[in-house]
């Protein structure tokens, strides 16, 4: 591509609200352009990128024996109602009527949509295991999309999902994709972890998370340097921590203006021994709005997620949950601040690290008062803690370390979380109808383009592998006036060409000094700059990831 | 890919309302699969048909110079609103509010987009021309879809955008296009048409369609087997047809019960001699609807789209015709079966091969009455007339003939249609801001899959090229018991493999009847029959195309 000719405009100055690196440079190097809030046009170096990491991922799902296809994104609400998620999904969820006033969504993920195309098409176990996949757009109403590609609402997804007679089989499969995906990855040339996680808005019985590591990732990772324990917080285990008991005699105490943690340790007792207590708001499927507690010790912190599934677990119409105000909270009559064991709401729920048995000082829902209680009668445990760095590694006891990564890809075990409800099933071995046993695999692809970025790039711009991007090469015509220049640059692209290279050709009419930065913010590997080092016979071969540089004679350069 | 592990599934059934042939076979050979009405699911075969398609367009659009990217699918309707489309594109194109009711569209074509995207960041003559292109979804809301994916609402459509500084650029790049078009087409192998076409809701100064011939085709052409002439009817033009003058008093008849032309003539009159008027209601952007007359001759009739444009040329606010019952008419006090000149209505419009200054008999515009009168004082004439079949060629006299197609391109000339409502411009040679001058390039990519098999079938099913087809040959092995024909089977589709063909390998446990009528439905050009011949170390090679057999040697096979 002659750079004259092409669709490739650099520019100066970055969007003002582009928060990454990754935006920036992308941006600015005419990679994307914003269209809307979280919807971009991929340009012309863009969509090369995209379909660089799209061959990658398609040579690899092939090998492993998926099939791709394309399901429709325009998606009609009866099979949202069927699945029961056409209400359960949030806002994200974007629904709109047609012109006969029929309901559709644009599909934010497609389970409904394969469930639909496969059932009635497979009849019988022996046309399973299958694994079908697409890369095809979706579409999610973020609330606040952001950075990029990173969050946006108008992406390209590859989704795959699978179809087995049995859980041992799905467990095949799941594996298979993990080393797919790992494979994937690590041809893309990026740093990631592979992480338990949660399995969200998807349901279903275990997943894993693919995380490229990078320090404005929204996610925080717990590792353990010493076993390789990897994991979301949101799903982070840690070995239990053991405390002595508690040994105070029981009843209340007067503790004004005493609301805090901090505050209370001030009586001369440990964090750990105090029942911090947790409220929050619990937003129902019907609209209305119930009130959640949650106790843990006074040196924990609650980890939102756990706790949302903890309420989702005793009642599946839980949509979320919300930060309640003080007021609000008075209202319902509760005493903030002093707020504890005994105190009634619509969900209680207590940490499963807290002892029952043992003595604690919890708050005792009366104004200026807590109390010390020995813990009896609870039925409601859950696993509420959000990992701290230092706690220790629940598998060998080492000490944890927080990550910061952006999740690029996430592999589930369905089960037959929607082949159930969508009545969709099999004849199995016995000729009796059973439900299709699933997993899905998702790849953030368009996503990619940014997180790549951001662990590839120097303060200059992009540093991209040869394979994911848009030309392999860049030739820099210095002077583009000088006529031996000129024709050595051409020649040189037309070598490059004729051997099956992806060149660009920097021909425009602009200062070398320009033409240098735009080579740097773009990120092409290599570099040859046709310049004054010609009088000596010689082009110059700059490496984009160290910018270290390389003298060429001209001869060698055209194998003569 | 071996059948048994395949998503291929094939069914005996063709879809109730299939009432094309592609759609019958695309649908029972498992290609597609209908998820809502004109919304298709593409399945592994029918994806890599398209992914074989978009490859052809691709390696043609890039030679011409054109530079690939994607644009935003979901559309911010602020940019429809600048364009002035969002109130005056009909029902097709689907509106929605986002979470923070913000007014979107589906992308149903996409110059606004591009244009805004190329605004700004062109700034000079010297950056242009540019021909930027997409292969991506669209979305139109049609009243009926209908014929598989022929008229589906959701689609994939190759739209290219060209941006120049003159009308002379623009005219080179369109034929650069046209060009391009053929060469496309010509690779896909097919029977096309290109012919003058209308512009529709597009815009512009001129355009021509690729028509793919096919006697289920939607589009009405006219072709001159002489010279080449051929254009879509919309637009069709024919030699002017001239007769002589009618000699008749002036002044009214009587005429009960003389309705139509046909009736009329029992006057003794003919039909060329009688004026014709048909009344059409108008829709009108805000909503109210108005009456459009049509007069021309008794001999001709109506074509709606020069019907509609001479309408809009008078007014921009016109919508679209619709026909008027006979009751609305009478309620608005006109003598139905009467009308002719002198009649009022808020548009009247006279075909220009009525002459002025001749004698016609006309409705006098009251029950049972026409009258002879001169025609005089007509200023609103359009070509309004539907070329016939046997009517001349305007350019070499020859006699017309229909023939029937379906779009699968268009190429328009769009001027400053777009850029001037946006005020998209650049600095021209003189350093004065100008409008871009624009050309748009469409190709129906996902509508090919079936317009092709239209044309590319027999009454046992689908006959692909071998570029197109999913797989190039497939292997029967006509009993899979048969342990000698599985083993040639496995080692011919490895060979096969190694050679890097596209390869099916039908491996299931079925009847060979049923695998060779799989074979003939899906279309693979070539299909090794793995049978009873091998007894004397021979299979049989199947030409689809018209399934002429060969035997082969084994060990010629092998290359041994």
């Amino acid at each position: 591509m002659r750079m004259s000719k092409s669709f490739i405009i650099t520019t100066k100055e970055a969007p003002k609200d582009a928060d990454l690196k990754s935006q920036q440079y992308l941006v600015r190097a005419g990679y994307i352009q914003q269209v809307g809030a979280g919807i971009y046009n991929l340009l012309p170096l863009g969509y090369s990128v995209l379909e660089n990491i799209k061959k990658i991922i398609k040579k690899h799902m092939d090998a492993s024996g998926a099939q791709e296809l394309s399901l429709g994104f325009v998606t009609p609400a009866s099979l949202w109602q069927k699945s029961g998620r056409f209400e359960k999904y949030g806002k994200e969820l974007l629904r709109f009527k047609d012109r006969k006033d029929q309901d559709f969504v644009l599909g934010p993920t497609h389970e409904e949509a394969i469930v639909e195309c496969v059932s009635g098409r497979v009849k019988s176990y022996k046309q399973l295991p299958l694994n079908l996949y697409q890369m095809h757009l979706k579409f999610r109403d973020e609330l606040r999309p952001r950075f990029g590609l990173i969050r946006g609402r108008e992406f390209v997804m590859k989704d795959a999902y699978s179809f087995h007679e049995s859980i041992e089989d799905l467990n095949r499969e799941f594996d298979v994709m993990e080393q797919t995906y790992r494979a994937i990855f690590d041809e893309l040339g990026i740093k990631y972890a592979v992480v338990e996680a949660d399995s969200g808005a998807i349901g279903g019985s275990g997943s894993k998370e693919f995380m490229l590591l990078a320090s404005c990732g929204e996610d925080t990772l717990i590792i353990c340097p010493n076993c390789g324990y990897a994991s979301n917080i949101e799903a982070g285990k840690r070995k239990r921590k053991t405390y002595p008991s508690l040994e105070r005699e029981l009843g209340e105490i007067s503790t004004p203006n005493l609301k805090s943690i901090q505050e209370l340790c001030t009586l001369g007792i440990a964090p750990y021994h105090i029942l911090k207590c947790v409220a929050k708001g619990v937003r129902m499927q019907e609209g209305e709005s119930k009130v959640a507690l949650f106790f843990l010790r006074g040196s924990d912190e609650l980890e939102e997620t756990k706790a949302y599934n903890a309420i989702v677990k005793q009642e599946s119409g839980a949509m979320e949950l919300f930060d309640i105000e003080s007021e609000e909270l008075e209202k319902r009559g509760y005493a903030v601040g002093f707020m504890g064991v005994g105190c009634k709401a619509d969900f209680v729920v207590f940490d499963c690290e807290v002892e029952q048995g043992e003595i604690y000082l919890s708050g005792a829902n009366k104004a200026d008062t807590h109390a010390y209680v020995r813990l009896e009668g609870v039925s409601d445990f859950a696993d509420l803690v959000a990992v701290q760095e230092g706690d220790k590694c629940a598998c060998c006891g080492e000490k944890l370390s927080y990550q910061k990564g952006i999740e690029i890809g996430h592999i589930f075990k369905l089960g037959d979380r929607y082949s159930a409800p969508m009545g969709a099933t099999f004849l199995d071995r016995n000729g009796k109808a059973q439900n299709f046993i699933m997993g899905c695999y998702g790849i953030g692809v368009s996503r990619l383009i940014s997180a790549i970025v951001e662990q590839k790039c120097d303060e200059r711009g992009i540093i991209w592998g040869e394979n994911i991007a848009p030309y392999e090469c860049m030739i820099l015509i210095s002077n583009i006036k000088n006529e031996e220049q000129k024709a050595i640059g051409e020649k040189l692209y037309a070598h490059l060409l004729s051997q099956g290279k992806r060149v660009l050709l920097d021909d425009r009419d602009e200062r070398f000094g320009a033409k240098i930065a735009d080579f740097e913010l773009l990120g092409i590997p290599y570099g040859y700059i046709i310049g004054k080092e010609l009088e000596n016979g010689k082009v110059e071969l700059v490496k984009r990831e160290d910018l270290s540089k390389q003298s060429l004679e001209i001869s060698k350069l055209f194998g003569e």
